[in-house]
This record gives structure tokens, C-alpha cells and sequence, in this order.
């Protein structure tokens, strides 16, 4: 299966029009440069993009702005910063204002985006530093750093979206392992500024999943909602196990009713972290993630 | 290092002596038989031992309550019943049947075992039904089991103990993935009838573990506490990523102040489902057990 090679027609006959509402997150297509991923996602007839850092940084920021804005695409979110459990020092700080320059992107990306695009940050939260097993610290200084980051944050327009990583990765990737912590850390901040990510994959096994995403409606806090689902065996690097919707064990019926119920009417990112899908096509990567959520997830048109 | 091979001397000269309270569940030296596991149990001079239904089932019930009540070790419980996601039909009638047995086997070696023995039932939920992503109706089997068994846990006199195991497992082992969902599960019931298991291994990154245990002393809930280390990274077979305490990410401190705060007074397992570890001669693995006991899990003597 391959992508169409002209512009004229986003989607090949008899294949399955994407829902306006999805987005390819980057992620998914790893090994394709930003001018890359724009194209295989409009050619797809996809609305919306998920950025990240790594391929706008490759490009410059302002030839990655003029792209996106030619491309027109929206852009539901932008990958990520975070890393925030290091102890005071200069390390931490160097952290934090790379996080100010990821805020500063997302606002450039965003308003360069086709209406309707996001000025949300993923944030991922770091693991416990080497050599600590102080939990308890470490959450706090994520805390610390939001609230070191939220004045930057409502001065440029961005969200800060806290995203609560599977509790796998609680030792060396996420001290914020639910929604209900992530709510926790953002509720001492307006939700303009603060919100969070709900994603399937590190989500859907949660016994108060609902209620936090109901609770995370009421805040007006949901700023991402993406899907993925959780394939087992678990992969040897379980950070790329990761499956396209349909393909594991996630029901994306409840979640998704929960999220639009909650009153989340964005974009909605399909990010797949898997060796076997980086090793594909871009385009037919692209392909099977828009037929994957028309089967998997059941989002009103 | 090996250990003694006298009966008199139950720890070397120079070795830590065995906390008082710590019990070696069989599942770390899982290719000995249960007389081997109560032999290099007692000679190291350890006072208790977690049984496991399939050594019972191998020498026999009679034979294996003798052998425990010749070892002179208290057991601190018996492994493992559960797996209650299954479907109405005979399957799952056989289960609850096999789940009746292990009560009685539980009942037997605990009655069996040295004063201090707990007639406590590990039981593991269950994942999702092959092809069920019915996360919420599994669940509501678990609880329609619990309530099946209760009635012959409280003739027996054994409590019924749920386990949450990590996250990770939701999908093909366990639907129970937290503490307080575990808590909401045995509610219903006496606490004689359904207490929990807090294995730091499963729940150690979970933010509300504090809160959680908390409510379990005051319920009176907390039927197991069983200490094991979150190693990085994650097996490659991540049911058998588990470390001595102290080799990995969990900080026992705290954990055990709560537990031992919530009014926890009974044995402390060490369990690792670890192929190196089963590859190690028991009586070394017990020792290490000893000291790596001893060294990171600070609980009073």
C-alpha cells in the first residue's frame, strides 16, 4: 500500500477518509524530517500534526514555521518538555529555560498551524535522577517547575500539558504516573496555563480513569487526548510497544466517550513509538493510522 | 557464599542474623521442592516461609503438612489463588472449585505451621478473557468471585488476600492494578474474610500508595506485605523483573513506616520471580535474601 504521489487527491478512491479530527503525531513516523512528515500527513488528506522538537530544531525554527504554515495543516500539540526532576543546580536550570524555548516554539508552531490548532506542550515529567530513589522529592520538583514555567507560559498563550506516563516508567522516564496525580500538579494553576495529556496507552489500565477524566473535564484541563493501543507481549524496549489502535488490548470506546463527554472537541494524535512502524513508510504508516482510527475509535464525525 | 550444612548453627559466624519477621516466599527459589525450601529456610535461620500451591500439589497435602510442621517455620501464606476473569460457564466454575481447595490447603499448612502462621490466600485476579477488552466487566467478575468465596474463607478461618499487581500486567495477568482498587474490591466483605497484599514491587510508584495503605491498617485489610526491588531496565519477560531489595528504585522506608504504621504486624515476604536468581543455589539466594533484608528494608525488631 502506498501513498498517493500527487497533491491533488488527499485521499485514493475507496479508501477510508480520515476523520477530521485526527492528527499523526510525529512520533509515529520517526525517521521522516518535518518537510517529510508535513507532506506524507496532507498527501494522506490528515488535517493535523503533533510536532516535536528533534526534526523543527534540524530544520531552524523559522524555516519549521514557514513549513507548517504552508502546509496547511494544524498543529495539535508540540513534543516535548519536561524533565524536570533534577535536583537545583545548573543542570535544572539549563532545563528549564530549554523549556521556556520549547514554549516559545509551540507558540510560534501553533500560530503558524491552520485555525484550529493548539498551543499545548507536552510535557514529560523525568524519571528519579540517577542514584535517588526519593520519589516523593522528585514529584515535587516537577511541581516547582511548573510553577517556575507557568508566568512564560501565559505570557506567550501556551498550555503546558502534564502528561502521566505508564507507572512502568516511573523509575527512569515519569515520576507522574496518573491523571489524577497529573490533575494534582495542575491544579494550582489556571488551566490557560496548565492542562494535561490523556493517552490511551499510558492510561487505559487506570481503575479511576473515568472519574479523572470526568474531573479533568470539569477543569476545563484536558489538552491532549492521544491513542495508541497497548499490545502484549510487551516489547524487549518497552518504551516502543506501542500498537496502532486496534491492534492490543484497549477498549477506545469508554475512554473516548469519557473524553468527549468531558467536552475535549481538539484534535485527536495517534503517536506510535514502535520499531517495526519507524521501519515502515511513511506514507503507509500514515495510511493504516487513518484506517486503524476510523475501525478503532469511535469519535462522532 | 554457601550455607550451613549443620542444623545446629542456624547462621554462620559473622552473618546477619535473620530479621525476626522475614519470610521467604517459595517463588524465589523456585526449582527447590517444598522439603528443600523448608530445609534452607530453617538453616539459614529464617522463621517463616510463603508456600506455593504447586510443591504442596507435588509431594501431596498430608506429606507437606508434616514436613511443615516438622520444619518448626511459620507460614506467612499460600500461593496463589484467583484468576477470576473468566466467563459463566465450567471454566470458571472449575476455577472457583480449585480456588475452595487452596482455601483448605491454606487452612491445612497454616494450622500446620508454628504459632504466628497467617492463614492467608495470595489470589491474583486475572487479565482480560482471551479477545475481551471488557476491562469493567473482568473486573466485576473479580468481585462476583470474591463474594462466591467468601462464605468457605470464613468457615476455614482463611483470609481471602488480593493482590494489585503493577500495571503492566492489566491486559494478561491481573485487572486489579492498585491498592485502593483492591480496597474496593474486599469492602463488601469482613476483613477476616478479604484483606489486600502490598507487594512493593506492584505498587511502589503508585502517588496514592501513602493514602492507600493507610485506609487498609484502619480496615484492618493489610493480609501480606511483601518487599521486592523495581529494577531497570525491565526484563526482557517483565514477569521476571524483579530485584533484592535495595538493587533497584524502591524506597523501603517509606513504604514500611506506612505499613508498619497502619498496624501491620505480621511476617514480611521476600518474593522474586527472577531467572538468575532461580539459576543461584537456594541456600546462597536465601542468604542474600538475609542480608539484602537486613540492609534496605527498615523494619523494626
Amino acid at each position: 500500500m502506498s501513498a498517493p504521489t500527487g497533491t491533488a487527491a488527499p485521499v485514493r478512491p475507496g479508501a477510508t477518509a480520515p476523520h477530521p479530527r485526527l492528527s499523526v503525531n510525529q512520533a509515529t513516523i520517526k525517521y521522516a524530517t518535518l518537510p517529510e512528515a508535513l507532506d506524507t500527513v496532507r498527501r494522506a488528506g490528515v488535517g493535523a500534526i503533533g510536532t516535536w522538537r528533534e526534526p523543527v530544531a534540524e530544520l531552524g525554527l523559522a524555516d519549521a514555521v514557514r513549513r507548517v504554515a504552508d502546509s496547511g495543516l494544524r498543529v495539535s500539540s508540540h513534543c516535548r518538555g519536561g524533565f524536570f526532576t533534577l535536583p537545583e543546580g545548573t543542570a535544572r536550570q539549563r532545563a528549564l529555560d530549554d523549556n521556556r524555548r520549547a514554549i516559545d516554539e509551540t507558540a510560534a508552531l501553533s500560530a503558524a498551524g491552520a485555525a484550529g490548532s493548539a498551543p499545548v506542550l507536552v510535557l514529560v515529567a523525568g524519571g528519579l535522577p540517577a542514584g535517588s530513589r526519593d520519589l516523593t522529592g522528585a514529584r515535587s520538583r516537577v511541581a516547582d517547575a511548573l510553577a517556575a514555567l507557568v508566568p512564560h507560559a501565559l505570557d506567550t498563550g501556551v498550555q503546558l500539558a502534564v502528561e502521566p506516563l505508564h507507572p512502568m516508567y516511573a523509575a527512569d522516564r515519569a515520576v507522574v504516573s496518573t491523571l489524577a496525580q497529573a490533575l494534582d500538579l495542575a491544579a494550582p494553576f489556571p488551566a490557560a496555563a496548565v492542562g494535561v495529556v490523556v493517552d490511551t496507552f499510558h492510561v487505559w489500565w487506570d481503575p479511576a480513569l473515568a472519574a479523572s477524566i470526568a474531573r479533568a473535564g470539569a477543569a476545563r484541563r484536558i489538552a491532549s487526548y492521544q491513542v495508541c493501543d497497548w499490545t502484549t507481549p510487551i516489547a524487549a524496549d518497552p518504551l516502543l510497544s506501542r500498537g496502532y489502535p486496534g491492534d492490543g488490548h484497549v477498549d477506545f470506546g469508554p475512554v473516548t466517550d469519557a473524553v468527549v463527554d468531558a467536552g475535549y472537541s481538539g484534535d485527536v494524535e495517534v503517536e506510535l513509538f514502535n520499531q517495526a512502524i519507524w521501519d515502515t513508510p511513511p506514507a503507509d504508516v500514515v495510511a493504516r493510522v487513518v484506517a486503524s482510527f476510523a475501525e478503532a475509535v469511535p469519535l462522532p464525525r
